[in-house]
């Protein structure tokens, strides 16, 4: 029995995949599983605003839950913004409909020494009481996944300003200003670190790091640029049982890099081979993904068959593997098609 | 001598590292060449929209010509813009300041076959007519590139509407209507290569199709739903002498599908590494890429640096190599640091 009594002795599939150990079935959530494809998180924001559901901890627990309740899922995440860190850093952010607004983007080093450090309970304690309700609400069975921004996605947005297809601004900023970028992708490493520690001290079991817009960069830039800030915050971070995961969007190019960090899961998205993926990386490191988004709009049977697809290509290894999407769930897919995926994905007996 | 006189006796290195032989001096053109970041662009700009300069064949002959007479540039690109064989189709476009708008978007099947087939000297005569001018002004020993979006980028735009980071509405639909998709990509591809058939029979001494957003879609996908109608336009405007270059953006996953089909160049970004492509691509296809067009913001050193960083890495390979940035040259690129390019370039002696 370990130390959180209950909770070490259920099985927890989930956590068990992270570590490539056996599972009794092969353990599937979705990126943004609480969201706007669902009648019952609609319902919640006819209410209130996405700002007031993310810093009001009963909120935030209750649309974390919802899809754990209403799907067969083997983890909750968060209900949460990668951009809530950015107010008591001293970078206020207003959300609006097309994505978020940073009042004052950082374009000039001096505006980077102005920032303030991150101190979680302090300034984003509404997360942490988030976490801690939410593990008490949650089944032993389900653990709860908490998550940070990675330091140059975050960095992409202070320095864009808004969301980008490009995020040139930001990008060029890092050849412009090379010594500031730098100074600004350790202050938010601090932030991350210090962060992602809360989360697993509130009760998180497992954190996913999203560098959802590394893959903007070359496999270069990203192994000089990225990769160490990332292995300072796993040094800093590491608890053991608790999983890190790292997601980073359109990674083809960055699994080499990525193979001197160890992470436990990579997540990689549907334009990566998941055999690539795991050909690539650690021998501990497991994969999750990757069915495209848009995959979910096909008839169920198309839906059934790439999923086999995918947990097939996987079986051909011996890595852990989570089943995930390779991308959030798109806010009008039919709640009916992701029952239809993780029926399929349960439905093929593990290996 | 060739059938075309004059130009069969000049040195054409763009030409001759198409088709991996010798060179007097490495090749470099850059994407969006004719653009806002040039002067001479902005001035003809002032009086004139977009749009007229794309359809007044001595505006879109001037502005072509302007990039090549500034910097010492291997060849010149046809200034045009993909979607300008939408009208003729029966798809109205605005071109605004956001990006293109699609009056009235493909979603549904019905809108097919409605659709018009592309008859290029009536549809984009102007084009054509631009072409021949721009043949007749440019030095023999300039080659002039002709271009097409891809079908696969084509039929994002038609369904989306507009651009966008994913096209999801576009995926959607390959998933949604998987057979009126399939039409919709066979409309575009007869339409492609007559287009393409016509700018050659103009004078282009090569073209490029841009597979802009084929980096969106699952290698499997794309092999599937792309790479059949990639071959038919080859097969249909093959012609010896006049190279045939593909450019797909973000595509390190994609070079496997790539390599069943014969062009003569693949046009990667900086997310490729050369040497990946020059392995997983055909013996005989050679390589163009692949500067992050943000990298043109660093010092002139560092500019200088990253190129022959690029040139030796293509150097490793016996592959013919031509010097392009991975994706069109940004709006506020300092003018000098395109020079410091050219020169960077053109200082490394050739293999």
């Amino acid at each position: 029995m370990t130390a959180n009594g209950q909770i070490g002795i259920v099985p927890r599939d989930f956590i068990e995949a992270c570590y490539g150990r056996p599972v009794r079935r092969r353990p599937i959530w979705v990126m943004r599983q609480a969201g706007r494809y669902q009648a019952s998180y609609r319902a919640v924001r006819e209410r209130h605003s996405f700002e007031e559901v993310c810093s009001t901890p009963e909120l935030a627990c209750q649309v974390t839950l919802q899809p754990v309740r209403e799907f067969d899922l083997d983890a909750a995440i968060l209900f949460s913004d990668i951009l809530v860190v950015f107010p008591p850093m001293g970078l206020p952010v207003h959300f609006a409909d097309g994505g978020p607004k940073i009042t004052e983007p950082i374009r000039r080093a001096d505006q980077i020494s102005r920032l303030a450090r991150l101190d979680p309970e302090r300034g984003v304690g509404f997360v942490l009481a988030a976490i801690r309700q939410i593990r008490a609400a949650l089944p032993p069975s389900i653990p709860l996944i908490g998550f940070s921004g990675a330091p140059f996605t975050l960095a992409c947005y202070a320095i864009e300003g808004t969301t980008s297809r490009d995020f040139t601004v930001a990008r060029r900023f890092f050849h412009e200003e090379p010594r500031a970028a730098e100074q600004l992708m350790t202050h938010f490493t601090n932030g991350v670190a210090d962060y992602l520690a809360a989360q697993i001290a509130a009760g998180a079991d497992a954190v996913q790091l999203f560098d959802s817009w590394g893959g903007l960069l070359s496999a270069e830039d990203y192994r000089v640029l990225v990769v160490p800030h990332l292995q300072t915050i796993l040094d800093r971070i590491r608890k053991p049982g608790v999983p890190v995961l790292l997601y980073a969007g359109g990674t083809a190019h960055l699994l080499q890099p990525l193979a001197d960090v160890p992470f436990d899961v990579v997540s990689v998205d549907w334009r990566t081979r998941l055999r690539t993926a795991a050909t690539m990386c650690r021998e501990a490191t497991a994969i999750q993904g990757n069915l495209d988004p848009v995959a979910l709009f096909a008839p169920p049977e198309e839906i059934a068959r790439r999923a086999r697809a995918i947990i097939s290509e996987m079986d051909t290894t011996d890595k852990g593997h989570i089943f995930n999407l390779g991308h959030g769930i798109l806010p009008d897919t039919p709640e009916e098609n992701l029952r239809t995926l993780v029926a399929a994905v349960h439905g093929v007996p593990p290996k």
